[in-house]
């Protein structure tokens, strides 16, 4: 099977509820303003959903302590990849690793989680057991496209691609996992950024930061694209279009120029970075203009 | 008191690991990419936590299923804001509303969890039984301001700022209250656009839509700007110092020109909205460029 095609089992925890592209069913449509979107969809695909995680600058990690009625979560940097197969395609079967540091809560639950079986925090897993080594976690990584503006304000939505993962986080203990890992997600910030630092981490270095490794379990993305849509009665009403701008206001990123630090002694920012800076913004602004003017088919397989 | 000091009780939960401005104890440095800065600072201010929260266009909502080993997390849109006092100021107490979906899973247990008390989904919060009315949920809004590029791989930063809030969500049943969280939300997207809208909305688009109540139970914010900061060891390296650039690459959300939608009639985008667009895209920018010349001060205050 083409790796393009790998998709993420359904779980009754990981499914999105449905779209419906014809107003018939309800349907969990969280990031529209209110509820008459009718262009997103909904997708399982390991490529689709490890892109998302991999170009969003920040991931939300949320896990369950044994003493709060709350999820925790923790803004965190991380990158999808396979220390066993380093060459794996973004579409392959793939873990997420996340840096941390070893005194944070979420360490070291994971280092206690790490050898257990079938204690997880909440309740429910049992049929999971083969998966519950680890600590249950859950990443949220969520990207917007553009403002839509439509006629009502329950019609009003963002364009957006959000993917949520499902997994178990252990400590990485391996030295050569660790500095991969390391290198992988130093990276992420800047493309080629750790060959251009002081490498390898110390030892005091090592010690004081970990890597966590996410088995994932499960994953599914949401995505909308495309300009409004609105309802045909508000269509209809020539003096409400007469009055009411509809449309989309494109978002994306932007990285400003380099401003050099207190002690910094090149006179120009490398080419890599320049590069890096140049192709993103470029690459961003693209994104948006493309999720306004271009709508997303929803795939007919998995929409049910 | 002036509301400006109104600070979010410290709870186990809601703690935030200290930084550590002299390198002698542990920290919770979550988003550094490793673990040597030291610019950053922890803070309970209602104002600065409800600041962030209702500048970030997306938060990640999370709670926990009865079915699942695994907290749920979705992306939404909200505002904090009081019904009972509209005219309050952004650092009074105030309460989270969210827009839902009616079918939603989130909204459907919110529902069930009104009017009960002391069953809270997770252990542990006998404590809390007054305030366990209504869903145990977790709200992160996280803002990116730069890459903070330093000499080593594990002094590498982000500047950021990310708040998280804890508290029990119920669905808004009272008409008035809902009609007014639906104008605050859809006026956050772009303001002011509620009333250049077709409003109020119609029986079935109230039917549709879910409003969620959070009545916040506590809340934390982590912050960290200015220039990389490097170890004694790396800074005495002459060779290191002119090899690697050092500095911020400022990150900001832009908003493009907005584009006209196909039934849309209007010649021009209207006025509050080109202001809005221009406006924020100078805000934002500054806020980014702030955030990489000038280090906030840590307080001495809730620093132990």
């Amino acid at each position: 099977m083409p790796t393009e095609n790998l998709e993420y089992p359904t779980k009754p925890y990981s499914k999105v509820n449905r779209y419906d592209v014809r107003g018939k069913r309800n349907a969990a449509r969280t990031l529209t303003v209110h509820q008459t979107n009718r262009k997103g969809k909904a997708t399982y695909a390991l490529k689709t959903i490890h892109e998302l995680v991999n170009t969003c600058p920040i991931l939300h990690v949320s896990f369950n302590l044994p003493d709060s009625p709350f999820p925790m979560m923790l803004p965190m940097i991380g990158q999808m990849g396979s220390f066993a197969r380093p060459s794996s395609d973004i579409g392959d079967v793939l873990e997420l690793y996340l840096h941390g540091y070893v005194s944070s809560r979420l360490i070291n639950l994971s280092r206690k989680k790490s050898g257990s079986k079938g204690d997880d925090l909440s309740s429910g897993n049992s049929t999971d057991a083969p998966e519950t080594q680890g600590l249950p976690i859950t990443v949220g990584a969520s990207h917007i496209d553009g403002l839509v503006l439509s006629l009502t304000p329950n019609s009003h939505s963002y364009n957006y691609r959000s993917a949520v993962l499902f997994g178990h986080a252990e400590v990485v203990t391996d030295v050569e996992e660790k500095l991969w890992a390391m290198e992988l997600i130093t990276n992420s910030v800047v493309r080629d950024r750790y060959r251009n630092t002081r490498v390898p981490p110390n030892n005091a270095e090592m010690q004081s930061t970990s890597v966590l490794r996410v088995r994932i379990a499960a994953g599914s993305a949401k995505l909308r694209s495309g300009m409004p849509s609105d309802e045909k009665g508000d269509l209809e009403d020539a003096a409400l279009l007469d009055r009411v701008w509809t449309g989309v206001v494109p978002v994306h990123y932007t990285f400003g120029n380099p401003l050099p630090g207190p002690y910094n002694k090149l006179a120009n920012p490398p080419a890599y970075l320049d590069e890096f800076v140049r192709e993103s913004n470029l690459g961003a602004k693209d994104v948006a203009l493309e999720a306004a003017t271009k709508v997303m088919k929803p795939k007919a397989k998995r929409e049910d």
